[in-house]
């Protein structure tokens, strides 16, 4: 049967209609039906149209039936309107199938319904972003989408870097959730947070400098979110601006910090964050972690 | 009586030592004695020093009997010190009289210190930032330094921009406290923000694009803070980057979001922040707020 795409812009303004126009092509002649939210190009001075229009469109998407709703990209937007969401009818959507896919600002709408109802979505692609690329899109981004759209994924793994492969193997199973830091930092404290015991936490950023990463890592920790969690997945940490008077203290630094924070073993090199190859990940989904050597899976089928 | 000021490297390494000398003379030609932490150019990559030195500081400085203790700057370091300082003994210092002051990174001491004891502190001048400079330092800037070493400072005043003085003249008293609004929002939720009930907040930063800002205050917001509070006052929010597809987004429509948000008067142009002309300000203090028409006053002395 023939997958059905909603996209939609519950974040900032699309600048560039081209990108979003080539993702779209790119989806169809993967054989899916594409549909655009009919607010998908609105403006409102940063944003993809006011609060109004942009809480419109979330909900259209969960009234569409689609089989996945697929933003056009992150930015800035979902903090304002997490208040106003109608979480029981993204809830229900979910719940008849529906996978919600996004990463970045999106994190606020994915961490705000595991708090609020326990639904899983899913951190992925964005459509301009990974799919209106102007070369081809990343074939494992693209990979792991087509599995995500079909149902046919089960897991995904990576390669730790060498020093990460000294520990004794692990097997364990948790909550996986996570996505954008800074997201998750910033609603700390807050009801749209969900209270993971057992978890296994995901993490990637964007345009912020190694101490920023940490005084947020810092936060989580201070809350007693981290002492709560398995595992500690790190994505990429990509396009910040390294200052000359660091004089040594760089990300890895902070990943050293980290690990003489908490128990929990710390893993990189997760395919996620704001680079072309990235999977997808169920996030609030019961998951399996398994470490040997210098594989890491996290799997979630139902053979695991 | 000569006041005895102790000069001290909580944060970032200090990179130009002659602007901090030239503060030192600065102080000294005010008639204050001015004694140097031993560690206050202390390198450890981007900080004054490893974890321990600037901790140490910190414990030399409550210990040092002197009349105020001042930071040599800012930057990024106080967070991670946050479980390790000795509040019961800083708090002791403070109650013999000792006023601790500084900004912008220092929120973070003073918001813990504030939290773990009720213990007052002072937002104000950095000395490298504020004394150091190469012109004159800012006249009403020491006029409120001297004020608060000298112990003779009953309050503050500014003028408020012609719109914010059409309402009724306000008249109340709750307990001030704030500061760097990026260090206060990654407290939320942490053992080191205070609970603080019917207060007057008042928020300054740099380097933080108006999206970041309303993050940031929406997480203030949505932990239920905002709504505690009798008045919001806003400093300077400076030095950042406007972006070309902001279209209209910027500083005021935040403050006019903001003020959808609460209950409670916001008043802006609060002389403070990263800026040369800034007050100093009792974080922790009960003190008095009178607006009537452009006039705001900000009043702790015994007569208000």
């Amino acid at each position: 049967m023939t997958q059905h795409i909603y996209i939609f812009s519950p974040s900032s303004v699309v600048r560039d209609k081209a990108v979003i126009r080539r993702g779209v092509a790119r989806l169809r002649a993967l054989g899916y039906q594409v549909e655009l939210d009919e607010a998908v190009f609105a403006t409102h001075m940063r944003f993809a149209g006011d609060d109004e229009t942009r809480l419109a469109a979330i909900h259209r998407a969960a009234a569409s039936g689609a089989d996945v709703c697929l933003i056009t990209r992150g930015g800035y937007g979902l903090t304002r309107l997490l208040p106003d969401i109608r979480y029981k009818a993204v809830a229900k959507a979910i719940d008849n199938g529906m996978r919600f896919v996004g990463l970045s600002d999106f994190t606020a709408f994915q961490t705000a319904v595991l708090a609020q109802t326990g639904a899983v979505t899913w951190a992925g692609p964005a459509l301009g972003e990974d799919f209106g690329v102007e070369g081809e899109p990343d074939d494992i981004m693209q990979a792991c989408f087509e599995d995500l759209v079909s149902g046919q994924g089960e897991g995904t793994g990576w390669q730790l870097p060498r020093p990460e492969a000294a520990g004794a193997p692990i097997d364990l199973k948790g909550q996986l959730w996570g996505g954008n830091l800074a997201m998750l930092a910033s609603l700390v404290g807050t009801p749209w947070m969900p209270k993971v015991k057992g978890g296994i936490l995901f993490l990637e950023d964007v345009h912020e400098h190694p101490y920023r990463v940490e005084r947020m890592l810092t936060q989580l920790l201070y809350a007693g979110i981290l002492s709560h969690q398995k595992a500690i997945l790190l994505g990429h940490f990509t396009n910040y601006k390294p200052a000359p008077h660091d004089k040594g203290y760089r990300l890895q630094t902070v990943v050293t910090w980290l690990r003489g924070q908490v128990k929990a073993p710390v893993f990189t090199n997760l395919p996620f964050g704001h680079v072309a190859t990235k999977v997808a990940l169920p996030v609030g989904a019961k998951v399996h972690l398994a470490v040997e050597g210098r594989d890491a899976f996290v799997l979630w089928g139902h053979r695991h």
